[in-house]
C-alpha cells in the first residue's frame, strides 16, 4: 500500500501568499450587461454619464413659473398680482418651464383672486425652486469608477444618465468535482451503506461559490480512479470554468492521486498548510487554470474554501477580499490548541451582563453540525498553545452581529426539553436565539458564578437531604444572586438495547461481568444520581465496567447503546424514546434553571419564562416522554448571594 | 385645479408603529424547497434529522482497524505483532470499521515487519479514532429550528441527515407600478423632450427588492389618470403579488389620484410623513394587500422604501428587520435642520488620524448621485434643529465598513483632475476610493488644520506676490505642518456659450449690461483669481450683473452657460471643453494639494502620490484640456506649522 505525506507543509500565511502572487491578478473575461440586470456586478471600466441630469429646467416644486423680475417689489404690504397664463402659469414638480419664465413660486405661498389671476406677497428671486440642467450630472462627468461594485442606486444613476449598459467582469465560473468511490448522491441518504459518504460537501461548496457572486457548476461524483480523475481535470481545464475545485482526494490517504495529477498537468502550488480544519488542502493550476482540492471533512472544506477559494473569486472579480464582520468577546472556556497549528474553533457566542462570551463547540473536522450550531469561529494563531477561560478573543461572526444581543447563553446540563424551548423561543420571536453548551450541571454553576451565561441547567440532588441544586447553590454561588425556576421532573433510568436482550433490571445488574457501561462526566447531575442510587443499594462504583467512560449528554450515552458499543447507560427517558431503545425507570429528579438575578430583567430572560409556562411548551415536552412539567416555570429559590429568601410563588 | 394636501401628518416612529400594526404578522405562502436551491430561504418550520451522521462505525484516521482488547499490554520496550488481514485491516478515513474491530491505529504508529504483520508499540484503547454512528446529529434530534434562514453549512447539515427539501417561506413578491404621464422608458433617456421623466426609480426599487430576497415585477409605467390607475391597482391586488408599490402619484401634485383610489378600494393608513426625503410616502391596504407609494423623487422613493418596504419584506419571510452596519463619526461641517422634520443627511465617511470624519453631500432629494457618491447617511431626529461642526453622529453605512478605511477624504476647491484622480486611484488599488467635498480652497485649509481630510485641494493667489497658496497657509496653518504639492498647473479663463454669441473678449465685458455672469462662491480661489484679475485693470467688482450669484463648481458655472442662464462665467478651461462651450483666456495659475505632515505617510497618500507622478495620469489630464502637469508631483513647499523649510525636491 502506497502512503504519501505532505511534501512540505506551508503555513496559512505563506500558502496565502504564494496564492496571491500566482493568481491575485487574473479577472475573469469582461461582459456587456443591461444596466437593470447588473445589480452586485463589478465595472470593468469608469462609467462617464452620456446625458445631464436633469435634461430640462424644470419645476423642483408645485406651484406657478414666473418670470421673476416681474415679481419685484412684492411685498406682505404690496401685493402683486399675475395674471395666470400670461405671467404665471401652473406647475407640477418635474414640469418643464415655460418659455420666459426662470423660478418658480410654491402653491403654499399663491392666493388665488380669480380664474385668471394669483396674488403674491413676496418677490421671486431668479432660479427660486428650478431644477436646472446638469444640476445632478453633467454630460462627460465620471459617474463611477473602475471596479465599483454596483448598489440600487448606482443603477438609477447610469439610467438616468442615459448610460442602459456597462461593462461588468462575468461572474467567475466554478467547476466542482467531487471526488471518491465511496460517494453515494446526497437524495440515496437514507439508504447509504456503511462506508458510503453522503455527497452534500458539493451542494455547500456551490452554495459558498453563490455567495461570492460566482456560478457553480457541481459535477456528479465520479470514482477515486487516476484515468478518470485525471480525464476529469483535463475537461474542466479546457472547459469555460475560470475555477476548478476538486472536493476530497487532497488527503494523505492511499487513494489520492490529485497532487500528483496537478504536478503532471501543470503545477502544484501547495499541498498541505498548517491549519486546522482543512490541513490537507491543495492549491496549483492544472494547464493554466486556478485549481484548489479541498479536503474530504466538511468543515475543513469550509475552511479551506474560506481562505483560499473566496480571495479568489473577489480578485477574478476585480475586488478586495471581502473582510469578516468581527467582534470582541471574553472566553468562557479554556482551550488548549497545538503548537505551530493555526486552529479555527467554532463557538457560540452571546451578551452577557454588556460583555459578549464565547463558548466553544465540538472541534471534529467531521462536525457539520458544529457550524450550524456555531455563532462564530475562533482564530489561535500557530504560535500560540491556546486560550485562557476570561481571555479576550476576537470572534468572525458567522450570524448577523445584532443576532448576538438576541442569543441566550445556556451552560451547564444537557436535557431534550432545551431544544424544545430553543424552537419554541425562536417561534414567540424570530430574533431569539438560544445558543446552550453542555458542561454539566456544576459546569454551569461555574459558569454563571463568572458572568458567563443568562442561565443555567441543573439537576444536582444533595444526596442528604434528597432536594435538588440547593445546597450547591450555596457552596458555589456566595456572592452571587440567582434564582431558581423549575424546568421539569423528568424520569432518569438505565437505557437498554431493543428488547433488552440482557435482561437488566436495575442497578444492582450493572456488575454483571457481560453488562458494559457508559456513564456521564464527573460533576454531571446524572452521574451523582447514579451514585447515589449505588449507594441506596450499598454498593460503590467499583467493578462496574466503563464506569471511566465519559459521554457529555444523556443522546451520546443512548447513542452508544444504540450503537452497541455499550449495553446500558443512565439517561432520561426521552433520549431512550427518540431512539427507539428500552428504558428501566430508576428514578424522578427535577431539573431547574438558575438565572442570576442581574439576568432577571433581561427580555431574553422573560420571553425564555413566558415560553416554559405556555401551554404549547408544556404539550411538546410531555410529547418527548418521561416529563411532567405540571410545575414548569415556578420559582423554587430566591438566593440573596448568602442566604436564601422567602420563596415566592 | 384641484390642490390636495396632506390630511395628518405622521412621524416616521408613528408611521413605522402602524405599518408594523397592520401588516407585522404577515407571510407569505409556504413552498417545499429543494435544498440545494434553498440557500438564503427561511425555514417555515423546524426541521429534525432523518438519519443519523454518522450512519455507520468509521475510521476517523488513515491506518489500521483493530480489536483494542488485543492491543492491551504493548508498549515501546514490548512491541506487539499483529497479522493483516486477521487482527489489524488497513482503513483509510471514513472507510467503515470492519467487523470486530472497534479503534484504529494511526498509519504513522505503525511498523510494517513484512506483507502479513505489523508492529505497534502502545495499546489502543476502545472506538480510538472511531467516528461512531450518530456522532455529529443522532436521527429525529432538532437540527434547525423555525424562522432560521438558511447558510451554506446549514445544506451540509440538512443533506447529511437525509433531509433533502424543506418547508420554506415564498419569496415576497412585489407589483412595482411606475406611475406619470411624463415619463419615458430609461432605454430612450438620450430622446427624452423637456417635462419628460425617464423612468429608473422602477429599476432601483426592484433592484432594492432582489437585495432583500423579494422578487420584483416591474411593470411599464402608466398614465397618471384615475380610470387607468385604478384598473391597475385592481389588476395588482388580484395578482399572485404579496406588495404593491406605486411610484410618484404620491405627493400632492395636481396629478395624484392614488390616495383617494386607496381610500376606495381599501385602507388608506399613512398619507405623509415628516422625514425628508420620503415625505409623501403613502401606506395602506388594498384589497387586503399591502400597498405602498413611494415618492417621485428617487432619494425620497430609496428612503421611503428603506423605511416601510424592507421591513415589510423581511416580515413576509419571518425574519426580523435586517439592523443597518453603523459607525461613529464627527461631523466635518454645520448642517442645519427644521425642526420637527426627522432628515436623512448624504455623507462622505473617511478615517482621519484614527477618527471617523463625516462630510456632507447635496440635499436635494432629486439629486440621485448624493446616494451614488454617499459612504453613509446620517438621521437628524425630528426634535433637533441641526448638527454641529465637531459634533459625534451615528452613520448608518452604505459601503462595506472596510471601505472607510480605503477613502481618502478630500476637501476644498474642486478640480476635474481630482475625478481622474479618484479613477486612477481605484485603477491602481481597487479598494481605495476618493470622496472629494467641494468647499473651496480656503474651506479646504480649515478642514486640514481641523484633521478633518487627508488633504486639500486649494489655488489660492496672493495678490501680493502673484504666488499661490503660501501666505494662506502661513495664516491658517500655524500649528499645522503640512506639504504644498503642486497637482497641475491650469488655464482660467472666461466660459462663453458656443460662437460667443455676446462677443465677450475679457474681464472688462464683465461690467456690460447685456451681460448676465454667474460667479463662484466668496472663498473660492476662483474668485480671488477674478478680484485680482478686476484689480489689475483698476477695476472693484461693482457694476458686475450676477456678480453676487454664486456656484460651488467649474462644472456648475458652465451649466449655467450651457443652459442660458448666464451669458459667461470664470472656470477652467477643462468645463468649457467637456461641455462644448466657448472659452476666452485670462491667465495660468497653479493647483496644489495641501497634505498634512501627519498624514505624509498613511498608505493612502502614498499612492496617491504614486499616481500623481504616472504617465498614464499625465496623460488623460493633458487630454482633459488647459492642464499643464509637467510638474505635477513636486513638493512646492515644507511648512512646519510655523515656518517654511528648505523646499525638497
Amino acid at each position: 500500500m502506497k502512503r504519501k505525506i505532505y511534501l512540505e507543509m506551508h503555513t496559512l500565511e505563506e500558502a496565502r501568499e504564494k496564492w496571491h502572487r500566482a493568481v491575485g491578478d487574473r479577472r475573469t473575461a469582461v461582459e456587456e450587461m443591461p444596466v437593470h440586470e447588473a445589480l452586485g456586478r463589478v465595472l470593468a471600466e469608469p462609467v462617464t454619464a452620456k446625458v445631464s441630469v436633469p435634461h430640462y429646467h424644470g419645476a423642483a416644486m408645485d406651484g406657478y413659473a414666473v418670470k421673476a423680475s416681474e415679481t419685484f417689489g412684492a411685498a406682505a404690504v404690496r401685493p402683486k398680482h399675475l395674471t395666470v397664463g400670461v405671467q404665471a402659469f401652473p406647475v407640477d414638480t418635474g414640469d418643464p418651464m415655460p418659455p420666459g419664465t426662470d423660478a418658480v413660486i410654491m402653491i403654499e405661498h399663491v392666493h388665488s383672486v380669480d380664474a385668471q389671476t394669483i396674488e403674491i406677497r413676496s418677490a421671486a428671486f431668479p432660479w427660486q425652486h428650478v431644477r436646472k440642467v446638469g444640476e445632478d450630472i453633467v454630460a462627460g462627468e465620471l459617474l463611477l469608477p473602475q471596479q465599483h461594485r454596483l448598489r440600487p442606486a448606482d443603477l438609477g444613476a447610469l439610467l438616468a444618465s442615459g448610460v442602459s449598459a456597462v461593462s461588468v467582469y462575468a461572474r467567475p465560473r466554478v467547476w466542482i468535482q467531487p471526488t471518491g468511490t465511496e460517494l453515494v448522491p446526497a437524495d440515496q441518504a437514507a439508504q447509504a451503506a456503511p462506508g458510503q459518504i453522503v455527497e452534500f460537501n458539493g451542494t455547500v461548496i456551490a452554495a459558498m461559490v453563490q455567495q461570492e457572486g460566482g456560478i457553480a457548476t457541481l459535477h456528479p461524483g465520479v470514482e477515486d480512479d487516476a484515468a478518470t480523475l485525471r480525464a476529469r481535470m483535463k475537461e474542466a481545464a479546457v472547459s469555460d470554468a475560470d475555477v476548478i475545485v476538486f472536493n476530497a482526494g487532497s488527503s494523505a490517504g492511499s487513494e489520492d492521486y490529485t497532487a500528483s495529477l496537478v504536478q503532471d498537468l501543470g503545477t502544484l502550488l501547495v499541498h498541505g498548510v498548517t491549519m486546522m480544519p482543512g490541513k490537507p488542502v491543495l492549491l496549483g493550476l492544472v494547464e493554466g487554470k486556478p485549481f484548489i482540492g479541498l479536503p474530504g471533512y466538511p468543515v475543513s472544506a469550509i475552511m479551506a474554501f474560506e481562505q483560499f477559494v473566496r480571495p479568489l473569486l473577489a480578485w477574478l472579480q476585480g475586488l478586495a477580499e471581502p473582510k469578516w464582520t468581527t467582534v470582541e468577546a471574553v472566553m468562557g472556556r479554556k482551550m488548549p490548541s497545538k503548537l505551530g497549528l493555526e486552529e479555527f474553533l467554532r463557538v457560540i457566542v452571546g451578551r452577557v451582563r454588556h460583555r459578549l462570551v464565547a463558548m466553544p463547540l465540538q472541534r471534529g473536522a467531521g462536525v457539520i453540525t458544529s457550524l450550524v450550531r456555531a455563532d462564530g469561529l475562533v482564530r489561535i494563531p500557530q504560535e500560540s498553545e491556546g486560550i485562557n477561560e476570561g481571555e479576550s478573543v476576537r470572534v468572525r461572526l458567522l450570524r448577523a452581529e445584532e443576532d448576538l444581543d438576541h442569543t441566550l447563553i445556556m451552560i451547564g446540563s444537557h436535557d431534550n426539553t432545551v431544544d424544545v424551548l430553543a424552537s419554541e423561543l425562536k417561534k414567540a420571536d424570530p430574533r431569539l436565539h438560544l445558543s446552550s453548551s453542555n458542561v454539566g450541571s456544576l459546569g454551569g454553576l461555574l459558569a454563571v458564578r463568572r458572568g458567563q451565561a443568562h442561565c443555567a441547567g441543573a439537576h444536582l440532588l444533595d444526596t442528604e437531604t434528597g432536594d435538588y441544586n440547593r445546597s450547591y447553590v450555596e457552596r458555589y454561588l456566595h456572592g452571587t444572586p440567582v434564582r431558581l425556576v423549575q424546568l421539569v421532573r423528568r424520569r432518569q433510568g438505565l437505557v437498554l438495547a431493543p428488547g433488552n436482550p440482557k435482561g437488566i433490571r436495575g442497578v444492582e445488574d450493572l456488575y454483571r461481568p457481560d453488562v458494559r457501561f457508559v456513564n456521564r462526566q464527573a460533576g454531571s447531575g446524572t452521574r451523582i444520581l447514579l451514585d447515589y442510587e449505588l449507594a441506596k443499594i450499598g454498593r460503590t462504583p467499583e467493578g462496574i465496567h466503563g464506569y471511566d467512560w465519559e459521554e457529555y449528554t444523556h443522546m451520546a450515552v443512548a447513542v452508544n447503546v444504540l450503537s452497541g458499543s455499550a449495553d446500558c447507560g443512565m439517561a432520561i427517558y426521552a433520549a431512550a424514546k427518540a431512539l427507539g431503545l428500552d428504558f428501566v425507570p430508576v428514578c424522578e429528579e427535577r431539573y431547574d434553571l438558575v438565572i442570576p438575578e442581574e439576568c432577571w430583567e433581561d427580555p431574553k430572560i422573560r420571553r425564555l419564562l413566558e415560553v416554559i409556562v405556555s401551554e404549547r411548551f408544556r404539550r411538546r415536552v410531555t410529547s418527548l416522554g418521561g416529563y411532567d412539567p405540571a410545575q414548569s416555570g415556578t420559582i423554587v429559590g430566591l438566593w440573596d448571594g448568602a442566604a436564601w429568601k422567602e420563596t415566592i410563588g
